[in-house]
């Protein structure tokens, strides 16, 4: 990983955002600048240098994850500690404006920093800076979220084995999970859904004690945590023989799930993916039932920017990471969602997770 | 679960903390008031009644679980929907302080809510009065919690049959996490810690892809999510047989904990609770190896308060749910941990995770 790379972009942004210092405290923002996987360090940028802080429980991970930046060990909280080291440089008559991740700290915290720094130093909610650079990834991390992908790939075949009518959601989830974990994943990166029958219609149908039914869709959306970058996959299968309306609905929603990862390129809008999608459920009359927007970014984070929705202008460029997966869902009857993940590429896009979407029935 | 008197209590503290509304964005403590268990969700307080803001995906869930408050749904975050139904009142010349959770709510969040509040009401950092409230459990919770450790304790059972020489430490935690799905566990309380040989040295040893070596400690810290609310216990086991010093570390450990544990009682402060073990550690040369409090509350969250601590004067009250985990790690070498739940009672406490402790050899 290039973290000294990222370290230079960062500082050179400071500048033009009219910033003398950046607390960098959201943990996949610290992880993408400098390599710390643990669960407390802040890192503080200047145009002369990053100091990273840290606590005594993670003395020889910081030393052997950390690149970039000089490691100081506290023992308090880390962002409070990288406050206290900015208020120090008042003696050296140096002062600014300090800006934070908004959307990262907490008003206490805010408050606490805000009576270390005694209003010699400036707080300033900065801008999105690492959101926006992290959109873009780089072939370190699309190698790394293949990983991922490859890992997740292996538990929709437990998913397909382990679906039977009578079993529970939940015991679908767990032998996913169980595989998940001896491969070596971190965690889940998210809370697996299997959702069956009426459930299907659920968006957020989280596995639960509900027995999968003889007859109905069981959507399955699941991805591992691998090396700190996350997978993402949804796919639909149908319990006993489907309805005519069933196979009709899946074929919709397959549909509009083509035409959107056909509509990916450099240059196109996010908005503009999302109306591919939307276009083809209208012309089934399954629009009003695609209530979320058609992806998101994924990378250190299940939910990163882009988002693939109305009234989005960003515009896609070669090297974001999106998910596709478009749904449909018949309240109280039934739902399909179809999900990859692809990679923006020059001249279109690459399908990350590419299996077979025929519809399968078990 | 009592929610409205919960929030008769809330409301009535409201005037002594002059507040005129108070906006509760934490979910836990949203779940503690009415019930709601879903990923969004607010609840705005005020002495008149209390109003449930989430969106569209819990329309169904909100009607289920929430008791005690009007639900109104929303299209979009439900902090920001409850902060314009507060500048609304204004329409109806209401107007005062918003109590806001400094530790939940984000400066970006806040920035948000003040723009809409336009100066009209005063946005305030709330006194920490859920987590007060919350510090003690009533019967209800108490017998969840109980539900929880009995799901935990069969964990361990797995962990003793899957620790063996050479098996990966994320095996071992792989089996019991499947277990704790299986029995309907929500997930796991926090990453589950297997550190085998040296790394029982590690305070925070998640289970990781080393292999159990043939000699040494292995420290299991673990615990589940069931209906809410969390479950924590660690045993500290031997691979191979156990050298003279091992077994004195372990009876020191020991002995600290139960020390510990038999100092709980109502109106003793957090801070003796944690002298107690230090001491005993002390008399063994081994305090300067105990780098963590003593203990701290849990419940719907893993760590609330109180914490075990020096220099903490909390006073232990009956109802109060702590853990007990003295430790004592040699880095590089090896480390012990013991820990186990109690209740406080009106006597002295209750240990809710009775099962042997005395050195497992495996």
């Amino acid at each position: 990983m290039d973290h000294a790379g990222r370290q230079r972009s960062l500082q050179a942004a400071l500048g033009e955002n009219k910033l003398d210092a950046f607390l960098v405290t959201h943990l996949p923002n610290v992880r993408y600048l400098c390599g710390f996987t643990g669960s407390a360090g802040a890192l503080l940028i200047r145009e002369s240098g990053a100091t990273f802080f840290t606590d005594g429980r993670y003395v020889a991970q910081a030393r052997e994850e950390v690149s970039g930046a000089r490691i100081v060990i506290v023992r308090k909280a880390p962002a409070l500690a990288a406050a206290e080291s900015i208020a120090a440089l008042r003696r050296r008559r140096v002062a600014g404006r300090l800006g934070i991740e908004p959307q990262a700290v907490t008003v206490g915290q805010r408050e606490q920093i805000s009576a270390i720094l005694r209003g010699q130093w400036k707080l300033v909610s900065a801008p999105p800076l690492l959101e926006r650079a992290r959109i873009v990834k780089d072939k370190d991390e699309i190698r790394l979220i293949r990983e991922a992908i490859e890992l997740g790939a292996g538990l929709f075949k437990i998913a397909r084995k382990k679906i039977r009518p009578g079993i529970r959601e939940v015991e679908v989830a767990a032998a996913m999970e169980y595989q998940a974990r001896r491969e070596g994943a971190e965690g889940m990166s998210f809370s697996t859904i299997i959702a069956a029958g009426k459930r299907s219609a659920m968006v957020h149908g989280r596995a639960s004690e509900a027995r999968i039914p003889r007859r109905g869709f069981v959507v399955c959306d699941f991805g591992v945590i691998l090396k700190g970058y996350c997978s993402d996959r949804t796919r639909t299968v149908h319990a006993g023989s489907a309805s005519r309306i069933a196979r009709q609905m899946y074929a919709a929603v397959l549909e509009a799930q083509q035409a959107a990862i056909a509509s990916v390129g450099p240059g196109v809008s996010a908005a503009e993916v999302d109306a591919a999608a939307r276009k083809v459920l209208r012309r089934h009359h399954l629009a009003r039932y695609f209530t979320h927007s058609t992806g998101h970014g994924l990378g250190l984070e299940i939910h990163e920017a882009p988002r693939l929705a109305f009234g989005q202008t960003q515009r896609l460029e070669a090297g974001m990471v999106i998910t596709i997966e478009p749904g449909a869902y018949i309240p109280g009857k039934q739902g399909v969602r179809i999900e990859d993940v692809v990679v923006v590429t020059s001249k279109g896009c690459e399908v990350l997770t590419a299996t077979d979407k025929e519809l399968i029935i078990i």
